[in-house]
């Protein structure tokens, strides 16, 4: 550890992987008073006042609104706040997929038959090859599924707030968030990987729910906010649409006796798509990342743009 | 249609989706006794006495040991025979990634859930990303599940009979089936995807059980035959490993009162990953490829070799 390296505070909780992670990416750890950076793995609640010296903030959630709410980010104009997004976006993509799997290959009802059903199944399977497939929202966790879409022969539809381009062989369009309603009637599943925002509550209601196919699966491991509950509920028991992947839900957590536990084609991962014994390993690999940028004075990843809220 | 396009019979069915992939790739459907080739989309049973002019004939199925034991290719020894391996590949392929991603994520006991069990599940929750998974038969299916394997991060050791390379930045290494002793202790997963023949019996049985993972899911989406079921219960059952995705087994079909059907780390899709509404339009497509290839003389895809059985 030389002397020139950068001196970066890490709290509430110290860990070894994250130390670790520090160090080898060439700084190190010490105390906030002298400390350029501040990790933060924890919420708001305790968040310390930063001396003049900490230029960045990388905080440990994909999704900060708990930060901005507190007002965190506006007590400290100067600095920059990165959060953890795109850090946990592979978990999260590959727990879309198998939402999205299991869902147009009819799991659930394979799960629970005790017998040989073949015949019944097949004409209830169908396949992502030549499917469309939306994604709402192609940050990090969108761009993962994405990619992960791409060998099963889907066409994407990426849908992101600028419309600019989204690479890819499969992806068929790239499309602005103002033009969604174009989107509805011409996809066969939805992916809701979008941030929350004032913009994006209710983005599926029942108008989107109703210009859905009969097979649509919608995936939502967003925030339960953009879907209205209560509209998917309708068209799931109707049978208006296929199906929903759920990593999240409105209200969270789903109170027992909430009628999504017992529709046979709603699938509840409970806000656990990012689960906690690999969350720490992701993170680690994202403080590092960010630590060798700062240290060179390069752009840091997951800045949060405190206009947009995310 | 012209009068140079090569004459080929379609039976015992004709369809319009085989008339039509037939005529689009420039042949003609004709009487049998006048064809140059035959297109036969059922099984063994009525197979008619081929006449001199046929140099080629197109079966339905993926797997012709039906074919092969009703002496059928040995009674035309100069005859070409293909099959459809790989026509559906796509389809089983999907199939194989819905029952490891189910496996490894732990979605049958989510599909049970009634409540939130968001902390109780995080432990159980695994990844492919980083993980090891071994391709068990690198022909159409196995080759189409390493490619959707990429992009979740995981590494593959492919298996074939002649350990030539298997081509994939992901692909740590090809080994020959012999050397399939030193696959079980090194991957995290299996998938099975090799033909069934006389060597295969069995190839997963106690002795290569007791090598896995306590979480290592074992797929099986070739044949029953090619795991020992007493013994994969036994180890289900232990939680040796950690559970198994079957779409074939043997006894198949599992009769009612199966042991499989209770365990909950067993996830069965009754033979179903190739289902008959996708079947036929992947099947028109494998036929149309072939005879475009027939009539320019080239090699045909899916090409029997009767002395390896598949």
């Amino acid at each position: 550890m030389s002397d020139t390296a950068v001196p970066i505070a890490l709290g509430p909780t110290s860990t070894d992987l994250l130390t670790r992670a520090i160090t080898d990416a060439g700084a190190q750890v010490t105390d906030l008073d002298r400390a350029r950076a501040l990790v933060w793995n924890a919420g708001p609640d305790g968040f310390p006042e930063l001396p003049e010296s900490v230029r960045w903030v990388q905080l440990f959630a994909a999704g900060v609104e708990e930060f901005l709410a507190a007002g965190i980010l506006a007590r400290n104009p100067d600095v920059v706040f990165t959060s953890a997004a795109g850090a946990f976006a592979g978990s999260v993509a590959e727990g879309t997929m198998t939402l999205l799997l299991a869902g147009v290959r009819y799991l659930p009802e394979h799960i629970r038959a005790r017998s040989w059903r073949q015949h019944e199944f097949f004409p209830h399977i169908g396949t992502l090859r030549g499917s469309t497939v939306a994604v709402v929202g192609a940050g990090g966790i969108g761009r993962e599924v994405i990619s992960m879409l791409e060998p099963f022969g889907a066409q994407v539809i990426a849908v992101n707030r600028s419309g600019r381009t989204v690479p890819g062989p499969h992806v068929v369009e790239t499309l602005p968030a103002e033009q969604l309603p174009q989107v509805w009637p011409r996809t066969d599943h939805v992916v809701v990987a979008a941030p929350a925002t004032a913009d994006t509550r209710h983005l599926i209601g029942k108008d989107e729910l109703a210009q859905l196919k009969p097979h649509s699966w919608v995936i939502n491991v967003a925030r339960g906010s953009l879907i209205d509950t209560d509209a998917l509920v309708a068209a799931l028991r109707d049978g208006t649409i296929g199906g929903a992947g759920l990593d999240v839900t409105d209200p969270e957590p789903l109170p027992d006796g909430h009628p999504l536990w017992d529709l046979p084609n709603a699938i509840i991962t409970p806000h656990d798509s990012n689960p906690s014994r690999l969350r720490a390993a992701a993170f680690a690999d994202h403080v590092a990342e960010n630590v060798t940028r700062f240290a060179a004075g390069r752009d840091l990843i997951a800045r949060i743009d405190t206009t947009a809220g995310y």
